[in-house]
């Protein structure tokens, strides 16, 4: 037994009072954050730029550029154990923060995420879950190549770094490939099969430092201009084939913490996963209103080696994205008796931001 | 129309990312900062004391003595609005602080809450609203002809600074009186009739910049070694006579923010107010994982000028403080499927002290 999971099976949990080191300090630091004083641990933030969402609630933060590994080295000294909340962390400065104190998820979590060949061909052949298809992609011709085998419209990606719809296009015809590839070439890319999908949805699983997992019901998702609009969960339709193959990659990957698996459904209820992310999940903002532990304190409880505690949710919640100028609708919301505010701290409401969301309790 | 609700009627309220300031540093500012978090405010902490419970999740703290006016005075000029979260702050510092920023609820809250004198006139004489019998005592003979006028047993009690219990005994005869004064004597001292009550309960409730009031249901608590145990709500008996006299009280004072109304509730279903806390309070605790507004919320909501948004509980919870070494079990109530577990990041468990509290959903 040489995985980390095995290596802490029955290790003590850490203590309320504890530092909870952070790398990133966006939202999802933010709500990081808030969850673990609610369990009473202290949060340290890293992240480039002084007083981001994350560190207005943390009791310390170190700005320095991700890539700096003496800082995250410095940083994890002064913390009982390190997670990340969003994953393009270089995988580097994740190791070299393992040095020091436990990172999870792991480091190679990062590794399978950043890259979407590696990440696909993981989820395929290791955890044996289906994916659509797709080709790794090196110059245009491969790119044609790639067309005629899994046939078109298809969708040509960057292999790293994309989020959000940027740095991907439709293609439909052969000509279009080129012109795509014109646009998104001088890095490595990836052609993958279009999917005939009838529905987007996704599972919020964690696993915890001892073995054990925990999942909420399936989550439904609509995205607006490639970004996540609204989720409803629970949501009809069999959650436990879904929450088997997230738990599958959990176990695969043996992960620590919280994972975002999503799907694309197909007409006859088949799953295909479209990709994973390792953290906490825009998809699982409903559960801080659901009457049960949230994917944020699931996440702090998993990387702590405490028991994950009840995830069945008592409600059935909508979460809707504030973006960019959506947020000046906060005094309508306020009065909304169904309604849950929750806002970022960021100033500046520039088009296509994440300033906040609202989870409105429908049952 | 001169009172301060009166003058902010129609204003704008306070937008996210405004900074609210907070005097105290413990669980009660801890908890108000994580909920003003949630709507994207930013929150400073004043307070002797460095690393505190609030600091540890505030965006900043400043730490000086509460009576140390030119720095709350600095303190409120970087604010947008001043609260509180305990009512032992100078009344002067909070004039101070008034002369930068608003201060809410307003210092003549703290002039009438400070004292158990002037509370319980301001309560029955302008508020009218049943308060315990009382009489001032300044000497011995004073006591003796207080306790003839109101009957034994009764209850001796210091004008200020009691808590928990701490600074009052139940005298049955007119030498335990002479003894207790003995104890107790060198400052002013309330002689309070005793109240042969059935039950304890409270209710909270709030008014905003506006004049908008809100009430949770009735709350029952009860008390272990004087200090609260459990809260439980909504409870049974007549909600909608406890809400009335407590609203009587927050007109009453022009008051802005949340305010706790203690009762005593009699055989007949009658109550008489036992004291007010001017600010969010333990026996609300419960609101936390209600599924409706908390009350850390809403003193927020109430402060900015905010609706005071949906204060039904979806849920029946029970609270249930954590003191001293009963935080020690936190492993167990992290497995208990109802339970949520709220810590407040203080270090050292010691008998007496309020290191946490555990809400279970009961229905």
């Amino acid at each position: 037994m040489t995985t980390d999971a095995a290596r802490h099976h029955g290790a003590t949990p850490l203590p309320p009072g504890s530092t909870i080191g952070i790398l990133g300090g966006g939202q999802l630091g933010r709500m990081l954050a808030l969850a673990a004083a609610r369990l009473g641990f202290k949060v340290h933030i890293y992240c480039p730029d002084a007083g981001g969402p994350a560190a207005q609630v943390a009791d310390a933060e170190l700005n320095a550029p991700y890539d700096n590994l003496k800082a995250v080295h410095a940083f994890a000294s002064r913390c009982d154990v390190i997670t990340y909340e969003f994953e393009n962390i270089p995988s580097m400065s994740a190791r070299t923060a393992a040095t020091a104190c436990p990172v999870r998820p792991r480091p190679k979590a990062l590794d399978v995420a950043q890259d979407r060949v590696t990440e696909k061909t993981f989820i395929h052949d290791t955890a044996g879950v289906p994916v659509t298809g797709f080709r790794a992609v090196n110059n245009e011709f491969d790119a044609i190549r790639a067309a005629r085998s899994l046939g078109l419209p298809s969708v040509l990606k960057t292999r790293r770094f994309g989020y959000d719809g940027k740095g991907q296009a439709i293609v439909k015809t052969e000509s279009a490939i080129k012109t795509a590839y014109k646009e998104l070439g001088g890095q490595d890319l990836i052609l993958e099969a279009f999917v005939p999908f009838v529905r987007e949805v996704s599972v919020v699983a964690a696993r915890s430092v001892n073995g054990e997992t925990a999942s909420y019901p399936l989550i439904e998702n609509v995205h607006k201009n490639h970004m996540l609009h609204t989720s409803v969960a629970p949501t009809r339709g069999d959650t436990g084939e879904a929450q088997k193959l997230a738990i599958k990659i959990l176990e695969a990957l043996d992960y620590i913490g919280v994972m975002a698996t999503e799907f694309f459904q197909l007409e006859d209820g088949s799953l295909i996963v479209n990709e994973i992310a390792p953290r906490v999940h825009n998809s699982g903002h409903w559960t801080q209103d659901a009457g049960c532990v949230d994917q944020f304190e699931l996440h702090i409880r998993a990387i702590c080696g405490w028991p994950l505690g009840n995830v069945v949710p008592r409600h059935t919640v909508e979460m809707t994205n504030l973006v960019g100028t959506d947020v000046n609708d906060w005094q309508t919301i306020a009065k909304d008796p169904s309604a849950a505010l929750h806002l970022y701290g960021k100033t500046d409401p520039r088009p296509g931001r994440k300033m906040g969301h609202v989870n409105r309790i429908k049952s």
